[in-house]
């Protein structure tokens, strides 16, 4: 690993779930030594649920995973680390099969009960030789931690990423654990987001299914590193019943609303440690938009914030360049008034109604973007639509990552 | 000016226009020794049309450009340098029009005659008493060559940036002259892009207006530095018809299609050349997207590629990322179908149909990427929509102009 983010945050203490069986093995994907690809085992009848890219060019393993959700069930998952296995035309495809009948063959189950998901180069189909090789190495090794499955589904990450969280469904605690891999929303070899998220909870599918696409709405969907967006992303959630609870089915019995909370407080903390992660990043970057006609146009106007290059470098710069936000503000296409603007930086409102505000000190806001959190607000002054992202500041570091580099 | 872009080009000979006379005064906008106002006298009769930012947080200036150009007519032209005048409220407001007022009060005309632009810092009202005073020493001042002319609209450029061409309509030879400013989208003090052009033709308004129109799509609407958007962004023509041809009105009329040629090709010389002074750029990129299902939808995924900080690096780094590429593609969110998809750098083919060609030999396309204009072809093979956009590459010189920096 490259030396980590000065973002980064030390490795938690993840308790197991039961019913999820990790083990790890060295596919060879890549010349180097260390595992590459992660086998995760899970009980019969465990409930999965997924969000993928919406990239309009996904990998074979995209397409595989969004076939297998409408199923609901998972009896494995398959990660590949070092070869991303995207544009490999049919031969792609066929590698993601064999590895699904492999595993279904050995565990038992269908093919369609195995999950897969693959990062690292683009364009090289995943040898199948090896990829049966490493499956069968990782079906014959003793049981991994959380920290060595989280070792062996990385690829440029700086730092091992992963969280847990718990709740009380009726009476029982419920666990949830998370791992994560990502630095930048892709980086040199295509280093895909793949989130993983394991739970003892009993939870029907469609009900997980919804409450993962609620969690990712408010988490996931807003991080952005570079605006870019891989081929491969994936986060995929599954659900054991371990736990002993009566299974949750619908949003209005008791305990779902916790869950609800856990569930997308688990993401939170994992897209949140992807940010910290992002390529070259110094500082983690807070953009919160209120005043919004909707909740969409607000998040719209939060992301043309968060992905432009001139505010990500005024931050980086630690400069309190407001003009910047202005014109992010302003290209976003989204309902906007110039004279109903305001702007802040940490809790020092720089601007307010369309200019910037009597007798402006910059020192405090000097001062708040010198710390390693920076938090930017905007108001739009026209109704009640909010939401907040995060980003990252830009750069040399991610210059060097990107540019510096030959594939 | 900082030393000139590695993609700077000479400036150009430049003929007389008549009926436009050029002007330039220093009112001290900035503690510089430098003209940083410039005055353009237009005959009467001139014709004026325009094209301004699609930012929904317009400077002043914007604003009062707008509500002139439906009259169609200019006498003169004021540009000020060193302040944008932007999100200034009331205060900016009141200095467009006090310099309207003078200009017309001099020179005849009323101020809505008067066309406005100012390029600099934002934030900051600008100071009336000193563009008065500039106006004046502007009105009193012999007349300046296009060469001052440029210099005095410029900021951050590196490289005063100018171009004209020629048409004929009717057997009468017309003469096409424009200027620029700008690098990057938006710079450091929000260096807009400005352009002005200037013709002897005999054109009415209504006409040149849509001849600017459609000049603008093909080229000022194609170019990206950053992604980012100006509040200021504006490009004005002005025809004074002191050429003596029977006054173009219409596009069926002889001449007309020459002079539409002639115009786009200005504005994309002149598009070029701000590419060229694009931030921290060391290569000039041209991505041309076929096969697409309609012309916008091509431009989008033109654009998609050409803002993606992962291809604009890896083309800096004169790496042959095409799985970038494919990346860029797959989020634009347009139609497009991997298996499909061919991608070429300069005239080599790199992968065809969703995957790498067979015997792909990157030696051809490194050499390519190794020159200082790069070329990146799409095809989408679903249908006839082509689009063709212009960008630089992102390097460690766009970081340090604009993050080791403080406004």
């Amino acid at each position: 690993m490259p030396s980590p983010s000065p973002l980064a945050l030390p490795f938690p203490d993840l308790p197991p779930i039961a019913g999820v069986r990790l083990a790890v093995a060295r596919a060879g994907y890549k010349a180097w030594d260390r595992a590459d690809l992660t086998l995760v085992r899970l009980d019969a009848g465990t409930a999965a649920a997924g969000v993928t890219t919406k990239s309009r060019c996904p990998s074979p393993e995209v397409e595989w995973v969004r076939r297998a959700l409408p199923l609901g069930h998972a009896r494995a998952l398959v990660v590949n680390a070092g070869n991303a296995n995207a544009f490999t035309g049919a031969r792609g495809r066929d590698a993601v099969e064999a590895i699904a009948a492999r595993v279904a063959g050995a565990i038992g189950g269908l093919p369609s009960d195995v999950f897969v998901a693959s990062t690292g180069v683009i364009g090289v189909p995943l040898p199948i030789d090896r990829a049966e090789a490493g499956l069968d190495a990782a079906l014959a090794a003793p049981e991994a931690s959380w920290r060595e499955a989280t070792d062996a589904i990385g690829t440029t990450d700086t730092f091992a990423k992963a969280a847990s969280t718990r709740a009380v469904i009726n009476g029982r605690t419920v666990t949830l654990v998370g791992i994560i891999k990502g630095s930048g929303m892709i980086a040199p070899d295509m280093a895909t987001m793949l989130g993983f998220l394991f739970t003892d909870a009993g939870v029907a599918p469609g009900l997980l299914q919804r409450m993962l696409d609620r969690a990712n709405a408010e988490t996931f969907s807003c991080i952005t590193v570079d605006g870019d967006t891989s081929t491969s992303d994936t986060v995929l959630a599954f659900a054991t019943g371990t736990a002993g609870n009566a299974a949750l089915g619908h949003e209005d019995e008791p305990g779902a609303d916790a869950f609800q909370a856990a569930l997308t407080d688990l993401c939170r903390q994992l897209a949140h440690l992807v940010v910290r992660d992002g390529e070259g990043a110094t500082k983690f970057i807070e953009v919160a938009v209120t005043g919004a006609t909707t909740a969409g146009s607000a998040h719209r106007v939060a992301m043309s914030i968060a992905n432009s290059p001139l505010v990500k470098t005024a931050i980086a710069g630690e400069d309190a360049n407001w003009g910047r936000v202005v014109m992010a503000v302003g290209k976003a296409g989204e309902p906007a008034e110039r004279d109903l603007l305001s702007i802040r930086f940490g809790h020092t409102v720089v601007a307010r109604e369309g200019r910037v505000v009597d007798g402006y000190d910059e020192a405090p806001v000097t001062a708040h973007l010198q710390g390693d959190r920076v938090e930017v607000g905007v108001d739009l002054g026209l109704g009640d639509g909010r939401a907040t992202v995060w980003t990252c500041d830009l750069t040399h570091g991610y210059i060097s990552i990107n540019a510096d580099y030959r594939s």
